[in-house]
């Protein structure tokens, strides 16, 4: 087995990323020091996935923040303090609209700066550090558990469908759709995944069948429109996608082109599953249709590899996800265990 | 309006096509001389869509005969002769398996010849080249009626989602699919297209986006996987595709993913029309199954753009088509009429 991907890590004082733009013919990390750096990573996709989205963006308050470190006279006021904290974060949201992980990352940093609001700046600024470090522990050991719940769903020989990347270059390095496959190649188990090559970024082609063929786990590239006709010959045993937000009801915002698949496994008979950390849970959202859906420039569908393919000027519609109902869906996929329908009181169970 | 497009056209002894692999960057003819040169310009999508490739192989097959035109003695006999003629055909019929207006055209070829077999060869081969400049009138002819008859499926503001290229582009000058947003659109209604870009060749983006544009037409590119969301939020009025081959009973093959847009259309109770001329309808084939399935070479889809977009080595299924079931078909428009289900009925009272 080579060494596990490492897509976001901390070292020296800075946030080091793997350059997804450039996979799968140049495996080049970046290093980056300020936030604006980690906006525009995360905004150009450097750094994508909604959990790999949302420690990268925890390190980017950790950067946005960091003339806290040295500060030695003592703050003017805890508001003042805490306005720069909030424009940190607003920035960093507005990155990327969909994933609501981001949103839950810097939260959650902004709400552990306010409990710690008695303490030197400083020790405050190493304490938002940990805690960013702690989140990219705590994805690996929810991502191995989204892994052993999912593993259920699986028995030996099947092959899985995928769309667009949840695999480790998504997270912290294990995955989320990719898990409960990699734990049941772990375990010897024959299984094997067709991929979408993803339009118009290409994360199919470019990431999840990299780091599949890496792994020595059996995988096929597809383009998007021949899912239907892979799931006629009967090669799919089910479809695993990963999310970017979850509504309260079980409808779920992911790359777009996963409604879709979605619409496909149910016409097939295919079970169709959802693997996501609860961060990705949005409970605030009775359903799908509040989810904000990121529409991303023209020239992704008309040169997205650096040549012209359509004519000049033609009018294009590029939404960046889609949602699918959650009547579609069989199941979720969570570190807590897998959620079956009704999933309003099945997801809601599970933040008990 | 521009003047119009013509995919294939015969020119001082030579077959002069416009070279589709370049559009729309390029718009370029070339000429061909030989048999062989036809074979490698359908084989490589030079030339492509069902009527024009059939239109294509008809002036093949008087480029593979030439010879003939010159022929001073009385040949050998009639069976070296037709030997000859059928050796073309097979070679011609090789380039593409799929489509059969490709064998059907050299069939009406190879037809001819047998029931011209008494005149000097020459004679006969003026006569063959008549038939295939025949053939592009008929096809004028042919993809009129169908917008005609397909207009009545639209009504004033109707925005029409096609896949892959059945315009003019795909046949002699005005085609099957968009024949009736032509049809529709020269008559002042106002008719706009959702273009599927339609992977890995990129059909949609390079080629109907383009004619439309040049034709007026409000078109907007999408990739395929963003047909459902679009069909979602209630942009489209109905779906017309081409076919390949039509199979007795209405299922048809027509450019990989057309099966998934059916299914997608009936999801969200949208109708769904093929567009096609009688000689796509192959009525020795009883349904879909038997049609025969190209695929063609992994590097279509990992190097479809200019630049490597999959890991090396990874394994691609690429089939050029799929099969529609007939279930999903709304209606077949025809030069002779549209065709409802059930469709083994239709279909047939279409050739008495």
């Amino acid at each position: 087995m080579p060494p596990p991907l490492q897509p976001v890590r901390w070292e020296d004082d800075a946030l080091v990323i793997l350059d997804q733009t450039l996979l799968p013919s140049e495996v080049r990390e970046i290093r980056l020091e300020t936030l604006e750096e980690t906006w525009e990573a995360i905004r150009s996709l450097r750094v994508r996935g909604a959990p790999a989205i949302g420690i990268a963006a925890a390190f980017g308050m950790c950067l946005g923040l960091r003339p806290w470190r040295h500060e030695r006279a003592a703050p003017a006021s805890w508001e003042t303090v805490r306005g720069e904290a909030r424009r940190c974060a607003a920035r960093l949201a507005s990155s990327r609209p969909t994933a609501v992980n981001l949103q839950w990352a810097v939260d959650r940093i902004l709400a552990l700066a306010e409990r710690l609001r008695d303490l030197p700046l400083p020790r405050i600024w190493e304490r938002l550090r940990d805690e960013a470090l702690g989140m990219v522990e705590e994805d690996h050991a929810v991502c191995r558990a989204i892994g052993r719940h999912g593993l259920a769903l699986l028995k030996d020989g099947d092959q899985v469908l995928t769309h667009c990347n949840a695999g480790g270059l998504a997270t912290a390095g294990y995955g989320t759709a990719l898990a409960p496959v990699y734990e049941a190649h772990a375990k010897g188990m024959r299984v094997s995944v067709i991929a979408d090559e993803t339009r118009p970024l290409l994360q199919g082609a470019r990431l999840t069948a990299f780091e599949l063929q890496r792994a020595g786990v059996p995988v096929t590239l597809i383009c998007d429109n021949m899912a239907a006709a892979v799931m006629a010959r009967g090669k799919v045993n089910c479809v695993i996608v990963g999310a970017d937000r979850i509504a309260a009801n079980g409808d779920f915002a992911n790359k777009i082109g996963t409604y879709g698949v979605a619409i496909l496994a149910k016409e097939h008979g295919i079970p169709f599953y959802c693997a996501a950390p609860l961060s990705t849970i949005d409970r605030s959202l009775a359903s799908g249709g509040q989810i904000p859906i990121e529409e991303r420039a023209p020239e992704e569908v008309t040169r997205g590899f650096g040549r012209e393919t359509a004519p000049a000027g033609v009018a294009v519609f590029n939404p960046a996800f889609d949602v699918t109902p959650h009547r579609l869906v069989a199941a979720f996929i969570t570190e807590k265990g897998v959620a079956r329908p009704p999933f309003g009181k099945s997801l809601a169970d599970l933040f008990v």
